[in-house]
Order: C-alpha cells, then structure tokens, then sequence
C-alpha cells in the first residue's frame, strides 16, 4: 500500500495530533446513561419498545457526538450494545456510524467478530467494504476500523485485510485484552512464547503492508491497559502496530498504566466508555451537568486527554 | 440444573432420537443459493436493496424449514449473511428463527461472540435471554443455543451461562474450529496440553451444573470435523460434552471423518449447509430440482441422514 494521505491509521494519527487527544469514546451507550428528556421524547413516540430504545439510544449519541467532535478524534460503538435491542438497535448503530463520520470522526466499530474465511468475508464487506445485491454494491456500516477476534487464525482475518487493502480500512485484532480472565487463554505459556505474544507476532506480520507515513500499520492490536507488563512488552514485539486501549478509568487502569502503549508520544488511542459519556451521572460533574449533560461528557473528555497528557 | 425435559441439550437429543437425524441445517443464506422467483418477488416489492435481499433470504429461508423440518431437528442461521445487509438482514435472521421455532425446530445461532462480561451480557441477554427497556422485559432473538468465542476466557462466557440456568437455553463454546488456519493458535503447544485442549477442559468445567438426563451438557463445543484426530481426542477429554460438528461436506470432511464425535450413537449434532441449501444447484440433484427446488433441499437432507447413519 502506497504511503498516502488516505491510509486508515494515517487520517486517525492526524487527527489525534491535530487535536492534541489520543482519545476514543467508546459509545456503549446504555438506556440508564441516557438522560430521562430524551428516553421520555424516544419513548413518547415509540413506546417502551425497541424502536424506542433504539431511538432513544440514536438521540443521546448525537449529542455525545456533538459535545466531543472538536476535541475527540474517534468514536467506537460497542456493537452489543445495539444488536441485544434487534434490528430497530442495528440501525441506531449504523446512524451513529455515519454521524459520526459526517462530523468528521473516525469510527472504530468494536464488533470483534472472527469466523472460517467465507463468514468473515461477509462480515468485512457489510462493516467495512461493500455488498453487492444483484450487481449493485451496497455500503452498509461504513466503520473506519473493526476490532477482529483471532481465535480462528489468519482465516478469519484475512478477509479483512483484503477490504482493508481495496477500500483504506484498519482493523484492531484482540491481544491481550483488559478483562481478568483473559489471562486463561492468553497468558498460556506455549513453544511460541505466551499466547498473546505470538498472536502479537501475527498481527504484526498480517500488518507489514499496510504501514502508513506516520510509521504505523492500519491492521492494529487490542491491548488492554490493566497489564502494562504485558502491554510494555507487546510494544517491542510489535513497534509498528497502533494499539488500541481499553480499561482506562472505569475498569481500573491510570494514565500511568497506559504510558507504555505509546511510542514517541504516538502509537496508541485510548478508549473511555463509560467514564465520559456517562459523566453527568459521575459526583465529580453533576453540578456543571445541571446546565446540560452535555456540558458534564465534554468537561470528562477535556479532564481525560489532559491526564494523558501528563504522562506521555 | 434439575434433569428435567426442558434442559435445552435434552430437547435437542429428543428431537434428534426421535427423528433419527444428527444433522443440522446450516441457513448460510447467499443470494445466488436462493432462486430466480424467490429473488424476482422480492426485489419487484423492494428493489435490488438490503431491504429486497432480506425479504428474498427470509421467504427462501422458510421454504428451506418447511422442505425439511419433519427430518431435521435443528437450523443454524449464520448471523454473518443477515448482518451484511444491516437492520434489514438482522429482520430476517429474528424472523428465520422465529419460524422455525413455530415449525419445532431447535434454533442455534452461529453468532461467535466474545467479549468483556457486561459487554457479554448485552450480547446474552438479547440472544437468549432478556432486555429491559425500562420495567419490561422483552425477548429479541429467542434463539435455543449461540455459539460463543472463548478468546478472552471465563469472562466472556459467564453471562451466557446465567442465561442458558434462567431460561434453559445452552451454548456452543468453539474449541477446535473447521478452518485451515485454526491450527495457528489452537494447535500451539503450551503447558496446559495444545491450547484446543486446554480450551475443552474449561468447557467442561463450564458446563458441569448443566448436565441433563441424556447425560450430556447444555454447554457444548464446536469441534471441527475437518481434524478427526483431535475430534477424538476431545472426545476423550470433554465426555460429557455435546458437540457442534461444522466441516461435513463442503468442507471437505466425511462421514468417517466425524464418526469420533459420537459416543454411544449420541453426543453430536453435524452441520450441513450449502450442501442441503444448495443442493437445487448440485448435478446431483438437478433432475428433482426441476420439479422444485425444495425437492432437492429435502432430499439432500434424507441423504445425509443416510451417510451419516451409516457410520454410527
């Protein structure tokens, strides 16, 4: 892939940069983060059904968006979140994504689907390429980047990579994620070193030709942010992939704990869910919340990409 | 979990016993698998749109449940060939297993998720057990059993597991998978035995409150039956665990092949997909196709219970 201007991770490290914010707000937006003004009008419309979940779900992320597009690079909606409501939850999805991108976000879809190749075939073009209906090609999702579980193996990604190479997408494939039990699987001592080491040196290779002019591959990494033993380690085994972050704040990591994701100040982004978009329900910001909820997720993002900074 | 005649692993085995068929139908729904009329009428009310492809699927999809549910237990709609299409594919999947159900037949959804416990949850929750849209439950999917990735260990499997004790449902964990690639991660060597191993013994933990009166757990595995060898080693390990058997077929794997799945003519389930669903556009079938597609589905679903029967 030519170093040029429209590589996936290049447009995402631009606009961390331009913005100072290696900073992703995960929108795993739950009906109880979502101000009762808006689930009551969803509601009023819908009933207490899905289409008016799902609407109430839409509503509250365009204001999320709204508050943080200036200040936050990207957004990653967790799929579940969405696909638990249904159909009516699959199109909030594809709203967010799309109004997302017009405000000029990224969009990590956070899906971490992984199957045999001609199951990851479909999933690839519906989220990041193109379904074809007869002779039509059809844009569905349109993400920016997905996460990939590989589990499977280079099957279940390679796929991926093809829509990656033909349409300027990325994917984050799961190392070594943030929850506690993944040390059962993923700490495994094998002949290839620990599990998530060699699947680190997997993705890795998957990603050597999709390396950008900032020095990074568009196939990324998930690498949580509660290991940074792990998480220190998996940046010299793989210095040229982009780390996606999980597990700052609500799940227990600091800004310190995630230092060791970064190269010269680059090469990672950070995700935080719950801690900015259900900020106005946080103690810490319920005053300035009582001027607008909005003002409350804003004043959590400013707070987050200033702790970063501190330690980067 | 009492052993009673609702356990999700129990009704399934009835249904197999009674129709003396171990088989699946995999609804790995193409559009170029369902026929000109199907795909005519859909597209004259819809388009050539995600909306058209999801009406063509669902009426194929019925025509395929109708031709066979008298002989076959069970369906496995892939969510991936619904998910391509959006909201519009994700209608069509819920209305597949709905009607299935209606016809008898046991839904288990080829989803492979995996995530962080709440994230699990969500996913759980709207799969095979409930969501709460402010004090009302509602039931979204209503599938029988999901499968499930175990990459990032207990946590990603736990909610299942609360759901398949709340409302008997059950879970299919992947443990050794069809692909060629598989071999990447879950064949490496570590000090717990290869990992597909280290895999089916968490499993079997997992499932050990959820045995039935067959015998046989409602937490089960995917195990491959493209890697005989291991099939019958995992036969060994996991005794007590039912088996998804995915790479008859198509894929490449005989009769002889996953006859090490079974234990005392029971204990597995073997999925069968573009073969039964495509079988209209097999030479073999071409002739009775002429007198309806859903000829040609049908037979091919009595042959494979033939093949199969042979072997146990």
């Amino acid at each position: 892939m030519p170093a040029n201007k429209d590589t996936a991770i290049d447009a995402l490290i631009d606009k961390i940069k331009d913005m100072g914010n290696p900073t992703v707000v995960g929108l795993d937006t739950r009906l109880h983060y979502i101000p009762q003004e808006i689930k009551q009008k969803a509601f009023a419309q819908h009933g207490e059904t899905p289409k008016g979940a799902a609407e109430a779900m839409f509503l509250f992320n365009k204001a999320v968006i709204d508050a943080v597009f200036d200040i936050v690079p990207a957004v990653k909606p967790q799929v579940a979140m969405y696909e638990q409501f249904g159909a009516d939850g699959m199109s909030a999805y594809i709203l967010t994504a799309r109004y997302a991108r017009a405000r000029g976000m990224t969009v990590i879809g956070d899906i971490k689907r992984g199957d045999i190749s001609s199951t990851a075939e479909a999933y690839s073009n519906g989220h990041l390429g193109r379904v074809y209906i007869e002779q039509t090609p059809h844009e569905i999702y349109q993400e920016d980047f997905v996460t990939v579980n590989p589990y499977m193996g280079a099957d279940a990604v390679s796929p991926f990579l093809s829509d990656c190479r033909a349409y300027n997408k990325g994917i984050f494939v799961l190392v070594r994620t943030s929850n506690p039990s993944s040390v059962q699987l993923q700490e495994l001592q094998t002949t290839s070193g620990l599990v998530y080491e060699h699947i680190g040196r997997l993705v890795a290779e998957w990603g050597k030709d999709f390396i950008g002019r900032h020095g990074f591959s568009s196939v990324g990494a998930v690498v949580g942010a509660t290991a940074p033993e792990q998480a220190a380690r998996l940046r010299q085994i793989m210095p040229r992939v982009f780390f996606l972050v999980p597990g700052y704040g609500a799940q227990g990591a600091s800004a310190v704990d995630l230092s060791v994701c970064f190269k010269n100040k680059s090469g990672a982004i950070v995700n935080s869910s719950r801690g900015i978009i259900d900020a106005h329900h946080n103690e810490k910001y319920v005053d300035l919340a009582k001027k607008g909820f909005e003002k409350a997720i804003r004043q959590a993002a400013v707070d987050m990409r200033a702790d970063l900074w501190k330690v980067l």
